[in-house]
């Protein structure tokens, strides 16, 4: 008897981990649920086809549903699960019943934290997500003349930048002095919110979301803040990421602090024989043990790969995270690893910080771009604990990559003061920007 | 009394040296001899001004010569050093006389190789190197109908695709049987080498040089070959460097197996109070301890930093390197960290490899370009041994720093297959090339 997994999720993580199971278990039946009409399509990349960037949103779907049934993965679209029993190994499933499984794995992804204010029944109200609500929500943005977005978000940046591209009046509200303000350092968001502003956006910061307004039709009319009304008949409630722990919650899993499953270092769930990946979960940060919840569909999907090849019976750790980040954001590419000087602070944690002005070719090359890179490290041992990065694009996620690489093993400043460059004018300059940065920290901390 | 530093040499490495000793020592005396009419440009920008992507040679000025008046650093321009005396502590120079020193280094840089075939006396015959000279030949270009580019080097990558896109109709003639072979993969080097073909580049591969032809006039008029003559109104003689070491050793100064002068971890020579920087020098490979010898203007311009410091009374390591390389060529970017397939084999060094052909945005973002990475690893530990890429251009720098530091830190398969990756759709791809290619490295290790 082939033994049988069952999946809540067809989203990364859902379908990593399926494709984990076989990987393990070639002869493993393995079956997904989802909610939704499609699996296999790139949610990250809905706000540029809403800026248009990308022509058309077919061009996100990864492959077709009988790419599926050809890898023997049984995907059931548009249905629910409603219950998990994990004692009796079965879960409750919308139009078929209770169905029992050998295995489970939860990946049921995130949700938008509630706004908590009036009005969130309105129509109007944008949670970008599923991709054909997308396709639909995409004709109401070409006639919409003014558009709010709540909560300077990941998603938010993404979207900002979007609207403006389309010709939206746009505005932001947030409660924080800045964007995106509990990851990065007011320093980089600076550049990015000067282009927005070139862009047209309107930007409204220390600013609290009170209600979205109705027109009396049910329909929103823009929203009601701390600082008065703005009206838009469009708004992106881009709150930030929560996981979707109904069912986890209600089948006993124990949840940690940020509302996550917490699994070991197998994606293994507190109860027998379950595992959990994606946004669901929390995982812990590689330097202070804190945990996160609401990582990147990389994340996800590495994480589905363990989950999936640990249930398929193989072995595959997913250990504590870095956390290396970038987006682009108006005219610049922001990104970074681990902590920035706002987290460090927030969290109690001292640092030294080196930074550079660099650039990413030769002074003298056509399409050079400023990289602004900053490091955090430990004083003392000047061992890294993070870095934040803006620049005009070139480079930015290798180097967040690399740096979350190289705080995981421990390099210091001296390290990165002392690394080799490759110095080509068209594609790199004769001082690489992070080489630089580390030996101004280097620097700082011997004058104390 | 002050200390007077003299330096031989006024590019990367002397100009390194001059900015070290003034840092370690503001009140030393600088001294600094070139040949050449002017400092402070950058050399490798020369094909790129031939090329046409630059669109003049006076942007590659980086400072004025007023710029060296005001950091106290004397340059002589136009003087040629003609012997060292270690014992005295002196150095002749032309039009000078005797002149004392308290310390010395010694930053002659590169020649490149006599190609040891008659009519090397001719007109025509273009060596790059000297920033006024290439003002010249860059009108000669202009005029330039056919060229020869002698040996496949670094520089000729670069000069073969700078004359295509001048419409000058180009011979490339190598002994090897592919492009860059002392150095890059022939499957690297093979996308390189089809592009050339579609700019018109005409490739003559296994081939030696035996003559440059005389046109009766003094002036070359093409080139004998073991396959044919090669008509040809320039010849480019992009030989490999060879260290510029007569007056080290006319000094008695110890050098090593490849002809550069060998020197410790702070960059001293066999000579009391000489040191020594850039492609004069010789430098041990970290993980073989072989030594190596014309690197890059950053490597040239590091040790010089070191060497300077030094001189000046400070204390500045300078250590073995593990050689992050990277250029355009043709329509490619190609670059890599330590050793391919190629210089691994000649070494006799075993290794494992892992291969992802994989892109450097998400498949669907416009402007996504492919990435192929290749990891050799140590069989058994896996730890990174080397790699080598090709690509559309985005990241290949980034990631060969990356991977040469990653050698550096000994870090393994296992490590890059684990490693995190920023996903963002513009900027990245949902999986990481590094990462797949040691994932895939990691599995056929496993099959053996």
């Amino acid at each position: 008897m082939p033994r049988k997994t069952v999946i809540i999720g067809g989203g990364a993580a859902g379908l990593g981990s399926a494709g984990g199971v076989k990987a393990a278990d070639p002869s493993a039946e393995v079956v997904v649920y989802t909610q939704f009409e499609d699996v296999a399509y790139s949610p990250c990349g809905i706000p540029y086809v809403h800026g248009g960037e990308i022509p058309d949103f077919e061009r996100l779907f990864l492959a077709g549903k009988q790419a599926y049934v050809d890898a023997g993965i049984d995907v059931h679209y548009e249905t629910e699960v409603t219950s998990i029993d994990t004692d009796g190994r079965t879960v409750t499933v919308g139009g078929e019943g209770v169905i029992t499984y050998d295995n489970l794995i939860i990946a049921t992804g995130f949700e938008y934290a509630d706004p908590g204010v009036p009005g969130s029944e309105l129509g109007g109200l944008y949670y970008v997500k599923n991709i054909r609500k997308a396709m639909e929500w995409d004709k109401v943005i070409a006639e919409t003349k003014r558009a709010v977005v709540v909560e300077a978000s990941p998603l938010a940046l993404e979207m900002v930048t979007a609207l403006a591209h389309r010709g939206v009046e746009t505005h932001l509200i947030d409660p924080n002095p800045y964007a995106l303000a509990t990851m990065a350092d007011a320093d980089i968001m600076e550049p990015v919110q000067e282009s927005w502003r070139e862009m047209g956006v309107h930007l409204h910061f220390n600013t609290t979301l009170k209600a979205f307004l109705d027109d009396g039709n049910g329909q929103v009319r823009g929203v009601s803040t701390s600082d008065g009304d703005i009206a838009a008949e469009l708004v992106v409630v881009a709150t930030h990421k929560t996981p979707n722990n109904r069912l986890a919650t209600a089948a006993g899993l124990k949840l940690g602090s940020t509302g996550g499953i917490i699994v070991d270092d197998h994606m293994k769930t507190s109860a027998p024989n379950v595992w959990a990946a994606g946004d669901v979960c929390e995982i812990p940060h590689g330097l202070t043990r804190t945990p996160l919840q609401g990582l990147t569909g990389s994340h996800a999907y590495a994480q589905g790969k363990a989950a999936g090849t640990n249930a398929g019976g193989g072995d595959r750790a997913y250990r504590a995270v870095y956390v290396p980040w970038g987006t682009p954001a108006g005219k610049w590419v922001i990104g970074g690893a681990s902590f920035g000087e706002t987290t460090a602070t927030a969290l109690g944690i001292p640092y030294v910080l080196g930074v550079a002005e660099g650039i990413s070719r030769a002074r003298y090359y056509p399409g050079v771009k400023k990289v602004k890179v900053k490091l955090l490290a430990e004083p003392g041992t000047l061992r890294l604990i993070g870095a934040q990065m803006v620049g005009g694009g070139e480079g930015i996620k290798e180097r967040a990559d690399f740096l979350a690489q190289a705080i995981r093993f421990g390099m210091t400043m001296h390290d990165l003061s002392t690394m080799e460059n490759v110095y080509s004018p068209a594609i790199g300059a004769l001082n690489e920007p992070i080489v630089v940065a580390a030996t101004n920290g280097v620097a700082a901390a011997a004058k104390g």
